[in-house]
């Protein structure tokens, strides 16, 4: 007697709207891994579509991102973070009205305004709606810089609710793991404070670094004679203008007490240097040391694994 | 009849007092490139000293620093910078009480301290001394991390003063071009100007972030969920404390002054993240991501040169 076989669930058609470093490298990340039925893809730039048709990071072109609701088993919304809120209340009113179950998630930077936005439209997150943020990037952009590598090793973060349907959840959590993403929940202040640390506010450090040395009499000698420690610390402040002014302005909040935490502290540390007291140098010099060590640690934990 | 031939000038004996990455990756760089006579070392920790000439980076241990005096070509001080102060003085009184014409020089991150010394000790820096920085290192640290490369594509910064012997400074300057840096000469205040806007406020600003984070409640949070860019950013965080203790209170005033800048820029980012004034922030990351994208072009072309 042959044995039943379980009909395997079939790979999701996926729409991507916005066609950018993170829209592109999911598409390529999902083709790789065989883990996407049809790729469709969406962007108001005509020639970023045109280009993912081109490299096959779709396989079609959706006219806009309304069409995924009837076409897609999962939209990912890939679009700038301020654009993200208005896509999202477009889409999920759209869906509501035409009963489509089509799964929507995003990749947005920030997660509060996305689901103050659902609140005010919805009394709640919608359940097919999973809000999520890849924790990966690059100082490129655009679907030019896409690889299917980017998310490798990467943690993507998911905000999911407490309606959140378990089997959209389950699907947006697959997605990305196919993806090659490591996959964790938490609540959306959760993220949005611990990413004005890690992210948001070394964002702005850099930028602010690199501007107050651009715009110093100095300026020409300071790039000309920096090494190693200054390109790494500095990498970042050549990220996406405009996509880092969304994410302040989105994570206003967040981030002005990661400012603030950072600025007591620097205060603290520059009366040490006045007062040349060496020990309080040596204590949070050796502390940084101590905790940035074992991040390394973790990271090469991870990155093995 | 033949040609006169022109006695060539015998390679140096070089004289390493200190055993670090700093010293040991010289050392390395110069028998690399067979530029070097004898190789001669001292350090305070004996186990240095025995892994230096363990792993060939020298061939003969000194006693002590003085002895260098009459078997050396060229000294290189290579101990920390808070400990150059004290041996350049005992180095140059006795120099000048022998009558020794090695040539001194040293690898301090900053050069005003030492050249004080100098002026209250000799009314000037000695001709035969010529004080001078790489602009290299690693977070890594101890001769175990030296590597015979540490210095390619990399910059050293000699500071020479009006009497200095124009053969001293030229057979320093030969010393590092066969190490493999290009050699440029300042000022000693323009040395602790640049340097502390482009290493020591960076180390600063990393150290800080990264205490700052660790103390948070959500530390443990924090570094597990940091990426990429966080962690190029951080990675000067790891250098050695000690080492950046003595550099934070050597180049005290320019320190300040740097951190004054960057501090009064933050202020201003802060209000116009906090006042949502879109426009500032633009302004501000365009015209970094411009000045950082520019230093790294540069650093491409010094890389393929």
């Amino acid at each position: 007697m042959p044995l039943a076989v379980m009909p395997e669930k079939p790979a999701p058609t996926v729409a991507i709207i916005g066609l950018g470093l993170i829209g592109g490298s999911l598409a390529l990340a999902l083709r790789e891994a065989g883990e996407a039925g049809e790729l469709l893809g969406c962007d108001k730039q005509a020639d970023a579509v045109a280009e993912g048709i081109a490299r096959r990071v779709i396989d079609r072109a959706l006219q806009s991102p309304r069409e995924a609701l009837a076409q897609a088993d999962i939209i990912v919304l890939c679009v700038p973070t301020m654009a993200a809120a208005d896509l999202l209340a477009d889409l999920t009113q759209e869906a509501a009205r035409t009963g489509s179950s089509a799964i929507i998630t995003d990749v947005a930077s920030v997660k509060g305004g996305l689901e103050a936005r659902m609140l005010a439209q919805h009394g709640c997150v919608p359940p097919r709606v999973v809000l999520g943020h890849p924790i990966a990037g690059s100082e490129r952009s655009g679907v030019g810089a896409a690889r299917g590598g980017l998310f490798r090793d990467h943690l993507t973060i998911l905000t999911p609710a407490e309606n959140t349907d378990a089997d959209a959840l389950a699907d947006v959590s697959h997605l990305w793991r196919a993806a090659g993403a490591s996959v964790v929940c938490m609540a959306v202040s959760t993220h949005d404070r611990v990413l004005a640390a890690t992210s948001h506010l070394p964002h702005v450090l850099a930028y602010c670094l690199v501007d107050t040395l651009a715009r110093s009499p100095h300026g020409d000698d300071v790039f000309r004679f920096a090494a190693g420690g200054f390109r790494d610390f500095t990498r970042i402040a050549s990220s996406d203008p405009v996509m880092w002014r969304d994410v302040a302005l989105a994570n206003r909040g967040a981030l002005l007490e990661a400012i603030d935490d950072f600025a007591q502290h620097l205060i603290t540390l520059r009366a040490a240097i006045d007062a040349g007291d060496g020990d309080a140098l040596l204590q949070t010099f050796t502390a940084a040391k101590t905790a940035r060590d074992s991040f390394s640690a973790l990271q090469a934990t991870r990155g093995r694994s």
